[in-house]
């Protein structure tokens, strides 16, 4: 009710604030039996963590996961699976100028009215760093999809302010997201993103852009009509980043300048198995997958802390100045790769364990 | 579980196919004491209600609706409102066609997929004739955000294909949305509209575009970190509606090409009552409404049913040419107002009742 | 959240007052395929409707109920099932003493101080009426564990005020239920039984008593630790009904007397299936079925409403006299029969449709 | 839906296993600006801690507790409270013997059958240290009973196994409860129990009886129709405690035996207060408080783990003899105490956030 748990079947249930002792996670539903890789799940997180490369943000955290129940003899149980991230490098007072003063466009003030309290240190529970303990779910979760169902789900950098990869998913080598730094398989493309971060870095400003989302293998018959469609739970769990300001599947708002004629998905049998030939449905049909690829697009405003001056008020109604001390990222995007995928796994681990009641028998 | 239901505090459960004897909705959580206006509930489905203009279709359903319980007096007592709407006029046999082949772009293969049976008549559970329980419902949520906060909800269609309303919500006076058939409060830019999808109904086409809503005299505080953001909940409502593509507040996509120093919305104290300069967040910052106005845009691909042949697989796999018959819409916007409305009160009511318990005393 | 929802897999959500329109429940999860035969929904109705016979309340309800949605060509379909049961025979004028009286153990006043607002009439949605709803639903549950599973679930009354049934469930032939209009199988106690049922009417007042149930062919592994645990959830089921004040299974408060080398069910391998010799557990063993049989009592208490004059207060404070009027239960159990079954029957479906996803593959 | 979760508005999930790193919990809902007294929490986890008498098991455990989140200089910030107890007096090898072998009674085969993998070392997530975990966040949510409403929880022993403690709630002073290791109020009958319990601990064996609860204090309004009763969650709440096998409240089976016009509790103005005259309602009609003292038992059976040689089977069906190792409690009563009070805590201050929506304004 208070807005910390995500998912039906397969649920998570976050804590922890930015500068407390540690931030974390417990998964409930997780189908025992399952083959818990704790190396895997340490990748991912590393692949979120901060500090892993020049244009993200330089604040150090190892971002080392405890596993503390759920798991024995490598295997789930069936019991709550609780994962540990203890905070290590806080510099609580690089923030002692917002004790009361609000940051633009920050969550500062919107806390202080809805709870007359604040844990302004990091930005407390409002803070991005939450999203690790998403990052370390979602990797048991991309396990259950991988065992249960063969299902992968690879996200990427499509497009930095107005520098966007022209090329469709279908068109890229998604093996090549990894090897740069900015997460865009294309080579070319992302040396231009990079230079771009760079220089708004060097600016003292942020920059916004484009995540795109990919999951094959996804069985037909994912998604609850009418409320939890497959795409509606999949807009919600992306909104619910950080920074994220909007959502489009399949073919989305540029879908909405066709006409039926032209946009519609014909059927066809390929081979005894019924496929579409075009796929602006984006995998999903009536909120249910459909066996094609699932696509979407998150698209993420430019993070709000900048290392400029910027004029406020404080909680008194006083004027004050804000300026980003501390260590932050010019661009949300590159991180926000595996909080996407992390996200997406869980919505369809949840669909996929939903789904196994669809039917008698 | 299975994806009727929606809403926390203030939820909402629908029932009913296209094709069977009822549709409605059980409303769950509406305080005690709250005047219930029957009548601004049947009006509100009045706008929904097919047959209303030439542009929407030309199935009748008077969509009377029937209050079963809940209310003494005039007033909510505090139990479930059960509200009932009669499904009147079915052609059944226009849908004969359609019992082993597949629409395309519709819910007919991912419902069989899914369920393994289907009530294709009309397309049964998957038809939008679901969403007027919604509205239904929606009214009432709309009674409680005024009487409760005074929190007005008002949508309206800004773009069909490519003919755009080049006004933001601050330039127009929404008071003239139904003045228009196709409810863009502006009358030149509507009479574009409505051009067009006379057009595109003798093309025996359909068109898509963009519904978007405003909020007004929302209190700061509503959402609930870190999953039940209010922006993430709006989304999920929003892609639970037929034919929804994308989502986006505030600034949006747009939002996305911008720096972040262009970006921010600074605070300024006026009058005493803190508030942005700007309004980029659309209302909402970290997922809590601030007090500005809130404003979001919906996305609708073009309707699947179209009046030319298309070709497609029955459920074996056999070959089959599917055409629209029956009475369909040839463009969704018009009547996807109130259903946006609706979903969006819904939100903010859950909400405004989930805030109660922020705080102590 | 208002409490009108029970179970979360397979749920249900009922509606109405007593006096409103009607009454009826949404079920939500039931798994499409399943054979729904709309006659056995009704005959479960029957068991439970007034003035089936001399010992029971003499109000007129045929209760009839339509089945407005979810089922398709005889079989569920996924969506909702949606059954309603319109009220005929009220006479709210009988009520017209209480629209500011309480009533002695009734929830007159403790509405009032809740909601500020009560509908009177019969009691409102504290009336025993509502659990017409529940049997309908526990019906289809029925059908559900029968053709999925194969379980059965049988109630009768044990004891009423301190005529007792002295044999365990073990001795009795449950088909001979139905056969006694107390609906105790055993012929000779059940005559004993209507006998005092009988003086007590005549003397304008109730008696309470027992209903034991008994669930046979339940498959090990239902029940989830560590809150909802199989008999956690029964206790909450059986509590929910009016006039009950107390529930125990297996061994029950009999068994807080006994040592633990008295009461341990020793384990047995019986033809190579692993069976415990004894069954104190009450075929539960740390909150999952084990495959014994299943049973629990439910105590009610004697009904509130008696034909004799009771001193009262009004909601302002000042002294009242409330007799009973109308007709009334002069002994709840014989239909509260059925509606321990339909409970036990729901909470059952659920725990069988959730344990789907206890393990992988 | 796994089942480690309770609550709605203030709501707990609990983790870990007996013999894993840790256990804990995370509170969801509690309102921002509770004061918490970490103290409290420390001392609550004391009276639940074994090893504290020489009637409990010798294990020992400090059970300290770490807060990990959601409280900041001393208050709740309306963010997740998270709370870490660490294991640590594991003797794994203690259980080696039941590694594949089923204990009578205990929660091994079930597991098994649920999940086809079990931890069986201590028992694992079955093991009563679980309600460590539930005793840590009842005492946040008494915390929020005190400081919201004044209301109190208190628990105490009034039966093992035949020697029943004669006196009423109302007749005990409650503050002696925790003077007797036992925790009975009462010096003799405490004194009558500890020799039983000695008795019975030198035999290798164990025994049961029943803890008693009241709160005092509670406002009328508590409690949501029909499902969520509050009798109904608290019989939930109590059933889901380790060894539960009954719950009544009020007058209870007792009451069964009892008239209508005996039973009925006649209301009253008390100085311009509505009040019951008796209170054989146990402070709740309809499912909702009525503001008299709320009371009810709770029964437990014998533990089943006994010093005695059992024989058993083991998961494959072989003959396997079970004889407690390890240090384990031969009655559980005295540490339940603090158990009960903490659920009993925990269901009144969810019921206490939730009626906060039961009206306008």
């Amino acid at each position: 009710m208070a807005g910390n748990t995500f998912g039906k079947s397969f649920s998570i249930t976050t804590f922890g604030e930015s500068h407390g002792k540690a931030i974390g996670v417990i998964i409930d539903g997780c189908p025992a039996g399952l083959d818990i890789d704790a190396a895997f799940i340490q990748r991912e997180l590393d692949r979120r963590r901060p500090g892993q490369s020049r244009i993200t943000t330089q604040r150090k955290e190892s971002d080392t996961v405890q596993i503390l129940s759920g798991i024995y003899e490598g295997k789930s149980t069936g019991t709550p699976i609780s994962l540990l991230i203890p905070n290590e490098d806080q510099r609580s007072k690089d923030y002692d100028h917002i004790r009361s003063a609000y940051r633009p466009s920050h969550a500062d003030f919107t806390y202080d009215s809805k709870y007359g309290i604040r844990d302004h240190r990091g930005g407390g529970r409002s803070s991005a760093r939450e999203t690790a303990a998403r990052v370390a779910a979602g990797a048991v979760a991309k396990l259950l999809l991988q065992q249960a169902a063969g299902i992968s789900v690879q996200a990427y950098v499509s497009r930095v302010a107005n520098i966007k990869l022209e090329k469709s998913h279908k068109e890229l080598d998604l093996t090549q997201t990894e090897t740069t730094m900015v997460r865009c398989p294309d080579e070319g493309t992302a040396q231009r993103m990079i230079e771009l971060i760079d220089q708004v870095r060097k600016d003292g400003d942020t920059v916004g852009g484009v995540v795109t989302c990919v999951a094959d293998n996804c069985p037909a018959g994912l998604g609850e009509p009418v409320f939890d469609k497959l795409h509606a739970d999949l807009a919600k769990a992306m909104l619910s980043i950080n920074a994220a300001h909007g959502f489009e599947y399949g073919s989305g708002f540029d879908g909405t300048y066709m006409r039926g004629s032209e946009h519609n998905d014909l059927f066809e049998n390929e081979g005894g198995r019924i496929r579409t030939r075009t796929n602006r449905s984006g995998g999903i049909q009536g909120g249910i997958s459909n066996g094609e690829t699932i696509y979407f697009n998150v698209g993420f405003k430019p993070i709000a802390t900048i290392m400029k001056p910027q004029t406020s008020v404080d909680r008194d109604g006083g004027e004050a100045e804000v300026k980003g001390k501390g260590r932050h990222d010019p661009c949300v995007l590159p991180r926000a790769v595996p909080i996407v995928e992390a996200m997406a796994a869980l919505v369809l681990a949840d669909h996929l364990l939903r789904n196994r009641n669809a039917r008698m028998g």
